[in-house]
């Protein structure tokens, strides 16, 4: 396969198919893309109706001559497929392309994404004009990566659809007895006598069987994932060489770790909300560390792209505080720092009209090059120029954490304890006390990973636990390693049945020496306390009631009925240990057993300034260790010796990072 | 008709054909359940999959060996009808069974409580199976009691349900004119030429005339009453000894006094949101109390069935604060002092999956006697033990409060004053204060209850009132009684008609000899003042400008352009006297007011501590007086001297009630 | 045509029709009408099924009685067509007439205001009723006025609606090219290849395309003016004399400025918010003479009738807080201060039953004068009696403030920038500081109005601005006159078209001499400041970052990365001067820079009390100058000196109003 261009590569949208009346924009758009050392745009995402504006008629010149002059002016090209929107003349014909919501109603044309990828008719649609592409494009030399659709999400409750889904379940059930079981169907007398009875969780139908909710997700998932294939296969067949990628982005509704797999390369689109009032920049900061991780997470051991970023306002917030100088250039560089080897833009020039035309891009409707947003992107672009020698290094964690789907699912889906499960937060939590505290990167991982990296092993709220991933962390315990679990740990096993025999289920009261005879939830506003290590901590939400049977107590509940039962636990279990946290902490409690935790695995702790991120990149022969700053004042923080490759100065032993200053040092290995 | 057994039955719902894989759980279960002191289960509520898995085809030999392995063991059974839960098969071959929603769309299948009561085919179903059960098991020693479906609520739109509707109406009405006078629809041109133009209140339809959806309703529940009528004759026609239930709960959607009517016991299901941080505990108690004297009112002179309770945390509740230590001893409690001879609870044992499988159980997932939970149940069991005497006895209140059903629901669709209406948070205000002024227990009643047994009525918010009704409460007066009504009083007729001439209307004006010219009502947070007895207290959302025309004004508004008009009036009329409240107090003024109308009208006052209930069952030769502490405190209470059967020793003329403590006094009469 | 009578109006709706069978109270009404010193009634607005109860079957006889008896007792009569809401028979043989909702589905029949106006069928119906009216009525002297239909509003998706959308389409745009073009289909490759794949924004078809949304907001308004065109013709056609009107109400649905042009008067339906807590009672007046003034806008130079208004509480409003005494005079005053020739009510009689039963009414429920209400229905008839003399006069402002609905419409569509756009409370600050800082009357006007009579032009968050319009604006300053336009200028044209090369787009850059280079959009709750004439003020939500092209800063931020560039400016432009306001201040700012902005434009300044509205109407011979206190507090104000026709004493140089007192000076020109 054709390798990526020895560079960061820096770029984004480009929709020239709104201009093609404007030759002199065209010609515009090219003179300032040099300008802000551009180097690589995606075409062709929304262009079905450029491309096939009436069903077998195709005009590719436009796409030809700009593919040539961008290449021509050291410009490459992300080619898209178009599938993302469907034109008029397509649902005219096959209205079988058009979803059914989830009330049962067909959806009339319009919008994007929003395609029954079940559909023959849309599937052979997208068969032909990918082909033509493929065939057209796939030995250019400018086209360095197909670009599948866009941003898949959603599902289709259409009749083509609830067929595969039934054919998708005798699959995976073999028996109707085997999936009434599955999903408890003897509760509220829904047992089924064949699999014909089964719909998908209308509005108007099924939705008190969680199993069947979670099913239809895990179908929706891969009927999604098994297009994307035929998508890939369609590619490959005439352009074998030319690697693939869809761009991922933030969105529960399908499994990516899923979708991950028929694509050569993981792409996403990341619009942190920044300057929110309600939450500080380095938060912030640190959920968004946290996208860039999980979305690195998978494709274990490569690299992945910024496919889109908004150098400016983004239209559909809510409220578009627009970045502050020099913000572009911090987050821009975060990206980088958490393994994207490029940093790319919706949109090149803004759309005139329609949904998103005030969101931010480099060329404003003013269309110079006279606005600070340009001008920044420009000053980025030379940065990502003097930090190409990172394109291809990689982060290695010794510590992962479990966010996979299907537990951000199943806790949707449970019917029980508090409304304030949050499941994402407390990710969002954990990932930002574990990095402040220990300065270390956080893997991010699902279900199913190789787990012999890690030396620390963090599940939050591991609800849903099959009997075979409790034993791989049984396992991983055993031979030596650490893991830490939090409350609502081994609730249901995979098909959402309740362990039986007491909490944590999965066999796993042996390895964290725990029972949990029962969970209190608090109503917003209470708390309870626990103090540790002379401290004093807050806890809300979530109490569990554990008992111990072999672990030690660390600290205990200060309150209410449970005053003195554990609150955070330790257990020897092999070689290893197994910590259990059982109520919802604050941050600060969180940060202060992080930094313990990792000491403990052996982790290169490195305690960081509040505002500071840091993140360590490496090659073969050389190591890459950015330090960030988010905030508006200065800060000083130890750093190696080495080279600053943004500012080309020697570096360290400490080193003063200026307001949302950024520096990346490169020592030799 | 057979007698239940001289105990209080304890038990709940038992669903052993989600476990008839598992004869060791089953086996288990019996074990447990006698260990916990239980004596009754109620089953087959949603077994009609598991009894007749195919159309015709019917397995009853589990449930056999069920109702004779407990019954051995001393638990007898509550048999249930299984019509609240369609198995597929029967939705596939019968469509027209699922209901059709507001908006005329017809569900799918799926979840309970949703089948179309006109359906000929599904009462054809029910019939057959019910027809089953009666034979197989009417005269089977450990069946006490039929379990009629479960928890009726909602409405169906279907065209079945529009006809019966329409002949409903014509029935009601006789007359198009008389409808149309009724409902007034001359307003907006609405007037009707044809029953066959009448449609039910559609989401998309007719929704302006009020009198229309109040009849819809009023159609709902005569409908519903209907269909549980013939449940009743189809089992009374092969097992006419055994009474029959059906378990109410806490719906506004139907009117229980008219559903109470082909029933031979009531029966309810309650759970209460203990330990909410909004409310004190007494709160909670009183609205708990309230609810099971409304229960206690649907049939008048008998004792009712706690059907349904949680004897740990109640999963669709938004945040599951576990009941503390003695919580569950006290509420359990509280329902029989308030009536009840049973204490029952959803579930014996936890659903392994579906939509409760976190709901509290007598026995968890955990499958043993080693919970909290199980073991303040088995000590609830014991106590019931002690207890066993009251069986049968009554509460004989002297004074009783009006909360129709009809007049919430014309509450609800009033189009005017204020929409901080909140009857039933005023029923539930107005309750709380007599009983904690008085110490005294309050029916609670619909319209057209025997008043006879009463020497005082409390009419609180009494919007809708018909000219006879208004002629009862003239007489009850006129006779020497004594009537307390609040603003809102009769404004309208039972058809909603306004009053015309003045209110309050139906020719109340001169029983309480005012007259209320207009209604203020005030925003949330803006309040008028009142001194009374030289207190000041504090009004809001309601304030009438009332004129005297007779009666006494007893204190007045301090503020606003109505200052000095009346806030509380006093008339005599006949040999009683009638009082009027205007304006909306707060409940230290309704406790002032309560406890100078209980002593008033002769009741047997005693003002209890803040956080205590008192509750009086008699029988013919025994009197018993519960005092129930809802406190984390200890209290001393006076009491009357007698033996207290939970602890078995001597009791009086004071006692100290624990932290939630309980003590039931027995006198001779 | 004819005149109206030489006085102020004074009556309101009047349903005789829902007591026909109450001779007793017919005669009742028209007593009571004489006592309370009313002169005009509307009838026959909701009389469709009175007047034709079966298809084609007409029955006059009841309305030939009333006319006639309230003619010969001095009542007018406005006489409605009843088209505004169906009998049932009517939907029963047409169902084409009930109106299809954005979802697709057609409504049931019920409720009002819901016709699809496109049906041929129910145009047919009304054509046939209102042939008959008019031929029946039309030369009688007590029927003064047509009031067609009532309170239009909303919109049709059915079949007849879309073909008639896709025709005006190909009228507006020509071919399906230029409609591309205009809605900016390229965008997610919406192009259009025919007219026919058009389809109205369903909710669940294409919303995303802003240009189609407008453009089928601009077609219902032009649906429903050509149905109201059909309307007046059958009415002249056997009634050319006759005036028509259709009462106008609050809402955004349709644009009134072209509803406004096949009808002779402008009325409208006023329900203010009295009395709320969250804002002062002189704001409540001034968004109400906002109200007041934009109707006056619809037809320049002509005064208009105040159709509907509530002499007592308003059913729908969430809390019907009762008008304070002395209220209803001063609201009823403030209507005919700003430009009305009549005060009239719904409604006469209160409806006994349905929807608005408990609407305020002159005569109440009790049927008698004796209420509030009625006492002060009178006596404001009484006034209104003193100011017959004001009938004709108009008001002549030099002062006018753009409020488009379709600028209003854009904003609505428009995404990006902050969700707290809220233009319709920023008119009514600005509205509200225009006039307390200058004591003028200011017009409210919409694009293409002529702006000769003004030297100050308003234009708060002109968002959509066409070239054309632009143009006007340029040449209105060019030639000599002042223009003050805020943030949010001339973003994209009438289309939704951003504007090309740079902000103010249309061309304004030169006569604002500013380039708008960024918005930053705060979150709420977020503020920056500004000092201007050594005070200080708050800015919100918006802050532009402009560059100086020539203007002058007359005050800048004080804070953010953007601190020191300008907030107001301004520019010489021509003869005249631009200023330009960046930022959403606070109201001190406003009226600071609108008293400057008066004086400057020459104005005749009057700063006015806090609490104090001025008005002034005239007429060829005189001036009439009312002062109006909206406060329960008297105050002292500087007036012209002549005779209060109110209380008939001589008047100034100062007056004292007291608590919701009123003045009319009249003097002679």
């Amino acid at each position: 396969m054709k390798k990526m261009p020895p560079v960061l590569l820096h770029g984004g949208d480009y929709n020239p198919d709104q201009w093609l009346d404007h030759p002199d924009i065209l010609a515009k758009d090219v003179e300032l893309m040099k300008e802000a050392n551009i180097n690589c745009v995606s075409m062709g995402i929304f262009a079905w109706s450029a491309l096939e504006p009436e069903e077998g008629h195709y005009t590719f010149d436009w796409l030809d001559e700009r593919i040539n002059t961008l290449y021509k002016n050291g410009i490459y090209t992300f080619l898209a497929t178009p599938s993302a929107a469907r034109p008029a003349w397509l649902d005219e014909a096959y209205p079988e392309a058009m979803r059914v919501a989830a009330d049962g109603t067909r959806n009339r044309h319009g919008n994007r994404h929003n395609s029954c990828l079940s559909s023959p008719a849309y599937r052979e649609k997208v068969r032909q004009i990918d082909t033509q592409l493929a065939k057209r494009y796939g030995s250019h030399p400018g086209v360095i990566l197909w670009h599948i659709s866009n941003e898949f999400s959603g599902e289709c409750f259409c009749p083509l659809c609830v067929e595969r889904f039934r054919g998708w379940l005798k699959d995976r059930y073999g028996s109707i007895d085997k999936l009434n079981h599955a999903w408890w169907t003897s509760f509220w007398s829904h047992t089924y006598t064949s699999f014909d009875q089964i719909e998908p969780p209308y509005t108007n139908g099924e939705r008190s069987v969680e199993g069947l909710i979670l099913d239809w997700r895990r179908f929706t998932t891969w009927n999604t994932t098994e297009y994307l294939q035929m998508e890939v296969d369609t590619l490959k067949q005439y352009a074998p060489d030319v690697p693939v990628t869809t761009n991922f982005h933030a969105t529960d509704s399908l499994d990516y770790a899923k979708l991950a797999e028929p694509i050569d390369v993981i792409s996403w689109d990341s619009y942190p909300f920044w300057h929110k009032p309600d939450e500080t920049l380095p938060y912030t900061a640190a959920v968004t560390s946290l996208m860039h991780s999980r979305m690195r997470g998978y494709k274990a051991g490569q690299s992945f792209l910024l496919m889109e970023s908004a150098p400016a306002l983004v239209n559909w917030q809510p409220y578009n505080k627009i970045r502050r100088p020099g913000m572009h250039r911090l987050a821009s560089l975060q990206a980088v720092a958490c393994g994207s080897d490029s940093v790319c833009y919706f949109q090149i020039r803004k759309a005139r009209g329609s949904a998103e035309q005030f969101h931010g891009a480099v060329i404003d409707h003013l269309g110079t090059n006279e606005t600070r947003i340009f001008r920044e992107v420009k000053e980025l672009g030379a940065d990502l120029q003097k930090l190409s020698c990172l394109q291809g290094s990689r982060i290695h964690s010794k510590a992962a954490m479990l966010a996979d789907r299907q537990n951000s699912w199943a806790l949707d889906l449970c019917q029980g304890f508090s409304r304030n499960r949050n499941y994402q937060e407390t990710l969002d939590r954990h990932f930002d006390a574990f990095t402040t505290a220990t300065g270390c990167d956080l893997d991010v991982i699902s279900f199913g990973e190789d787990l012999s990296p890690y030396s620390l092993l963090i599940l939050p709220m591991c609800y849903t636990l099959s009997e075979e991933e409790a034993q791989r962390i049984r396992e991983f315990t055993e031979k030596g390693d650490t893991v830490f679990a939090t409350y609502a740990l081994a609730y249901v096993d995979e098909t959402l049945l309740a362990h039986l025999g007491g909490l944590p289920g999965g066999g796993l009261k042996d390895v964290f020496g725990i029972w949990n005879e029962e969970v209190d939830s608090l109503y917003p506003g209470e708390t309870n306390h626990t103090f540790y290590q002379g401290q004093e901590y807050t806890i809300r939400d979530f109490c569990e009631v554990l008992h111990l049977q072999g672990a030690e107590s660390l600290c205990s509940y200060e309150e209410d009925y449970y005053a003195g039962n554990p609150v955070l636990t330790k257990n020897s279990f092999g070689k290893g240990s197994a910590w259990y946290l059982a109520a919802r902490t604050d941050d600060a409690f969180l940060r202060k057993v992080y930094s313990e935790l990792a000491a403990a695995a052996g982790l290169p702790v490195q305690a960081l300034p509040d505002t500071v991120e840091k993140h360590v990149r490496t090659d073969d022969s050389h190591r890459y260790t950015f330090y960030l700053n988010f905030s508006t004042e200065s800060v000083t923080v130890d750093v190696p010796e080495g080279t600053d490759l943004l500012s080309g100065n020697p570096c360290g032993p400490s080193a003063v990072l200026p307001a949302y200053g950024a520096i990346c040092i490169k020592e030799d290995l």
